[in-house]
């Protein structure tokens, strides 16, 4: 891997390391200014809500218990790296065995290894759902920040559908209902996630490169197995006549974004994710999710809180 | 604007300037290795395909000949920077002054002096489509190095519906009639583009944060009017089972990328582009386009090259 | 060359382009805010202090007329990149045509042949002392932006020293006669610029590897035939004790860095310059300069000014 | 601190974290290739060259124990993030209440807390010597890579003078006698170190902003208390003329740097330190070295290798 290619960001940048069964994953802040409130509370429960165990999900269990190693100090950031490690406790590394000799169909466990002719081949290594750990940490952090720079900003992600069906709710007991018969069956489900951003701070993104919604989509569609990512209207507008859409700034479906900028109006995006690959018998092995989107709600959440907290940074230095 | 902000890729690293109506255009291209063949004939084509005046398109004329101000000598890439310049030569900036009283529906104006505090309101200033000249060079150049380092890869992409109409080949006379009606009566349409890499080399896109698909997916998002990418299945995967789907590594539509790299496979993606805002009375004088869509199609090509240049060098330093 | 390495800067960042003899030379800035007035006759004057053509400097002469293509509109930065392209006029490449038969002692056009491949052997191509126009471009842009930022700011470098005599003020009538005589002879002169930066920003600079400390010299250290760079009392505490040089925070002589950070106090360092290398036969006819130190006076304070307009924007970004 | 400030390299990019009385200090290098075997022992013994407690230096002892948290498996780096922590064990900040009240002459304590508005305070927080324990680690896994890259290559630090005073061999009795009466009395020395690189590759370094000569300077300029780099003949050059000094390739005291490149041979620089502020009462409480540059030596190493590696990778962009 090259420079950079384990960094997320601008100027509020955040870079990741550790491999799913390695000894522990971390992540370093570097651009989070001094004086931000570091509300560790919050950072258990983002954690919290992305941790495996609940019904529909893989059986690996981890703590994921956050211990900070440096740039907080009495309750405060200091305006240097904050890194925070999370250790990996339960690596079940013999259950991949196996997998070294067969390849799991639509993982890239085959790829990863003549990519870099040496690879960590237990759980993914690298290119686990288990580096979303990570995600969520800088996540939590930048929500600090972005909550210290603009009070009433949100970030709500939500499961809408699963393998083409409603979701009815945030606890839909027909959905856990499905989904732990699909974890017994080795089965698997493509889910639409979608993401809100209410209050975003307006005229954050820039014109050309760093366009607000090239930022946010980049960042879902980094999530795994997310294969698209529309914002506002999206496909549906590429259907449609100016003269229906345009009507007016607020009857168009622009997902909160003109030219690359936010307006201040709610950010709007939908995330599709394609079923699990983990399916059938080796991955029962293999701890798997029956439908990892179940799983990346939070993770949606935390990318979008970055990239807000880089963008807010950024526009700090549009203007004189 | 922050530093970056006008920066495109990670080693096969290009940055752009020019507003609609300044002086010029331009883009220095900063990573291209020495030794490549410059094929000033490809640049020109490029140019060309983007270039307005179509039956279908805006009504500025621009001859967009291209100055090479350094980094090529005696027919071959020093290893330098490439910098590139176009004139503007057709800037009717006087046809933005009402534009500035009444800003444009859709359109940012309003944003960008709220942003800058300072803007070049002249025909979008430096968020203008006219900066896509700058990417078309740059893909230009991206493809001749791709090319030199394998020679069987092809990016094409093709205008697939508008309005939600299927268009039928590469020169559709129903659709440039429909076009040229909606010119007339300011008319605008939303369009599907869809974006293949043939024989792609495989191996590209880093396992976390340089994905392939979020590489692809975020380029193809910057292009103006674009709302929403989706890889190989997209959105129709996230209403399906796994058991339908993962039925082989060869049956399901990947897009041409596991984990987050190229597998070899033809890369797939497909693009959104909602209707032009510049529909009605103000934007017949500004001049403007029925169906963006129909212009971003070279664009989409040259940013399919650009991140295809860009991963093939960060490729490099994967092993020792 | 790979990504980065034509790019100076961290927020106030800028790339160059430009063979020595090649159509022209550029700057494209790309981190300057919005709403710095743009002092084109400041740009103008720092150029004619650059330009070669003094009695004591080489026979090229260029005019040097600036170009700005772009993030300029109506006296003001509008925040988008500045682009300004100076064409090279004199480039009497046939002058060069022995010395690429015959490489020039010192020089390093063999060298450069090898490392790329191909190589613009015309006068030092990209490596050639030319490019520094593109540096005082650049520090010209950027010292608007700090004069914008801290009113009182000034930056003064001056020739202290040349081959081991003492320079008598700004234009010394024997100092003169020494560089024609030396131009004639073929011989050259080792030399010692100091800079001074009276009122900097305090508290510029960060901890860690940015501080101002190794950014000012780093800068200075880039300039052509530069062999070596000393703060405040340099090598000369190195022979000290800390009893005689840390009386107080007044008598040391920090150079106006504690920590990594400006303290507000003038910065000083002093630049030693080896003797040029292009002498003899073969660098009469290339045309040559008898002693470099004294066109790299005016480089020297762009690149003061160019880290300062960096490390004001870094500053901006450390607390909440 | 803004993004970037806590980072050092292009390609063999890394990052550090921590302060010096918080919980850890910790390095996580992104960039270097899979495939690198991973010597623990050489990375132990660094470390063990720069661990404070000799009779010269500061009386904190700390076991430097690195932990290996990603990036390593069966003895080979993966190219993935290679992440080392290192416990700060021996952090008595009660020592350092004294000095939130009376700041420490020549130490930057003060200014650091305007910077920010918070700050560690405890025995300089990021900004101490203690972050010199990341950089050896870095360093160390540069070398690794290095002699991967080119199996002969030497980097080898010595102090040369102390207090003025020539410094006999590597274990100078007189030496450690004057450093441990210094101590005692609250004294400290200004020194030169010298670095040597043997057998570097040659044609590392680019020629404008990434040169061998500016990229060696900046690193060694960015440990504590450097006050001055020279290439070779560096200040001494700075008096002569050029037909003495360029007789021939071999007779000048280049330093083993042409245009910006190496050249093949022995890389030579100088460093100047200034006396070590922590003096009198004040500092003989808090921990204290009489001359901080008796352990820059392993640093300056270190930062020698972390040059080498970055340029190494850089170099194999240069050609197709």
């Amino acid at each position: 891997m090259s420079a950079g290619s384990n960094k997320f960001g601008s100027l509020f940048q955040w870079s990741t390391f550790g491999e799913s069964h390695g000894p522990a994953m971390g992540v370093v802040i570097d651009g989070c200014p001094a004086g931000v409130e570091f509300d560790e509370a919050l950072l258990v429960d983002r954690l919290a809500k992305r941790r495996p165990g609940g019904p529909g999900t893989t059986a690996r269990v981890e703590s994921d218990q956050p211990e900070i190693l440096s740039g907080v100090f009495q309750g405060k950031t200091l305006g240097t790296p904050i890194a925070v490690m999370v250790r990996n406790q339960n690596a079940q590394s013999t259950d991949y065995d196996e997998i070294k000799a067969q390849p799991r169909i639509g993982h890239a466990d085959d790829l990863w290894t003549k990519k870099f002719g040496e690879w960590d081949h237990r759980g993914g290594g690298r290119a686990s759902a288990r580096e979303t750990v990570n995600w969520v940490i800088a996540g939590a952090v930048a929500e600090m920040f972005c909550l210290a720079a603009q009070a009433n900003v949100r970030v709500q992600a939500v499961l809408t559908t699963v393998g083409g069906e409603p979701v009815k709710g945030t606890s839909d007991p027909q959905l856990l209902e499905r989904l732990q018969k699909a974890k017994l069956e080795g089965e698997s489900f493509g889910a639409v996630i979608e993401v809100r951003v209410k209050n975003p701070p307006p005229l954050i993104g820039e014109p050309v490169f760093l366009k607000a919604k090239s930022e946010f989509t980049k960042a879902f569609m980094m999530i795994n197995a997310c294969s698209g990512v529309e914002l506002g209207g999206g496909f549906h507008l590429a259907n449609q006549k100016g003269t229906e859409v345009h009507k007016s700034h607020e009857s168009a479906d622009y997902g909160g974004v003109r030219g690359g900028m936010t307006t201040g109006e709610t950010l709007h995006f939908r995330l599709a994710f394609k079923p699990t690959s983990s399916i059938l018998d080796v991955a029962k092995k293999g701890r798997h999710d029956p439908c990892v989107a179940v799983r990346a709600v939070p993770v949606a959440e935390a990318m979008a809180w970055a990239v807000l907290a880089d963008l807010i940074l950024v526009r700090r230095l549009n203007q004189l």
